[in-house]
């Protein structure tokens, strides 16, 4: 087995944490009495606006904007779409604060702490650090370093965004795992030269969602972060 | 009272950390047998370029580079002026990092776990990143973040330091209180919005050195870490 990593980076949402559940709380409680409504399909149609949205951020259209900001924009019509046009801004900025709100997955928090015994341990998230911060705080999540798409300007899965974490942390991307629940993130980080772990979250999109499955580049596999942690050689402590 | 502030940011080097003791331990550390050498002296003028080598960052006359490169810059002289020439480069490079080994003033540790309970925490140092992220580790401090002159681009006293700080923070300049044992970082953050603690740090020039003593804008004065926290009315937990 190779050295273990120096550093290892981790998406966060969905990887750490469980966006959809936490979103569709949130709606459910903003939701006006009697109105019904399907809140996973609208934590579902509100995840999918965020890579268009990104990719005007990545593609140079627009300056670099935080997710919050993002998120706010799109929000209007999800409601639109799913008959909840009439929560006021109050509700919509409260309702935009959710993705600060979620819950870790049951295994997230003692993996962070053990793997932050043997390595340096960074979010390489696209949320700012504003949020990053305030969702950690909320789930219980301590890290070395905040790290992502702010301090890079820029949004993953653009090279800058893995490079200047690795280099904010003065190593060599050989250094650096990437760890993640997308293999679209792996591959990135791979192209990059990070090493790479995939992490299944199979219920990231719902009980009835697709699973993602590993990208071919992942140098490692796993059930969850624990098991990463148990792969990486990291005593259990 | 006011309300407590939302985020509490750190000066380190001093405030956090006891430089001198650790640096000097390095030095004693690294002379060769039979070399008398005054360990706490050669701290002391190695601290001693560092406001000049900053001011030449400050002032646009370089570009911003880390601390890592301006302390690795000014200890040749140093050395050759202590008599310690002799030692070669690997000896340098290894003294350099003594910087990422500092020890924790007895009262930190605890008073950072106690303050992060009740508000967001994080060093806004001069030293970079990754820097301060293995000063950290090294010390058992644990933030919320890592601000400071990296992400700023700049260093302490400049005001887009402390503004950049509380911005990715998503606060206003009054939401957040900078701590630190000089006076100069208080005027600055002060000038720049900032509520402001001195914490007492009689020792950090050794234990002849001058105590510094608060400014005039300090809005708090503690004997140490602990006591800012009780002055904040942080429960002891």
């Amino acid at each position: 087995m190779p050295a273990a990593p120096r550093a290892l980076l981790l998406d966060v949402f969905g990887t750490c944490v469980d966006w959809r559940s936490g979103v569709a709380r949130a709606v459910r409680a903003a939701a006006p009495p009697g109105v019904g409504v399907d809140a996973g399909a609208v934590a579902d149609a509100w995840r999918a606006r965020y890579q268009p949205q990104l990719e005007t951020v990545r593609s140079g259209a627009r300056p670099w904007v935080d997710l919050d900001t993002l998120h706010r924009e799109a929000l209007d019509d999800v409601l639109a779409a799913h008959g909840l046009d009439g929560l006021d801004g109050e509700a919509r900025d409260d309702l935009t604060r959710a993705w600060h709100r979620l819950d870790p997955w049951p295994d997230t928090v003692a993996a962070l702490a053990r793997m932050r015994r043997h390595a340096v341990v960074a979010p390489l998230s696209n949320g700012h650090i504003a949020l990053i911060v305030a969702l950690s705080r909320h789930a219980g999540m301590t890290w070395d370093a905040v790290l992502g798409a702010e301090p890079a300007r820029s949004y993953k899965p653009r090279p800058e965004v893995y490079l200047q974490g690795v280099e904010a942390l003065g190593l060599r991307p050989g250094e650096a795992m990437m760890v993640a629940c997308h293999a679209s993130d792996l591959v990135a980080a791979d192209a990059c030269g990070l090493r790479t772990a995939f992490v299944r979250r199979p219920l990231e999109h719902g009980p009835r969602g697709a699973a993602e499955e590993p990208p071919e580049v992942a140098g490692l596999v796993a059930d969850d972060l624990g098991a990463l942690a148990d792969a990486l050689g990291f005593d259990p402590g």
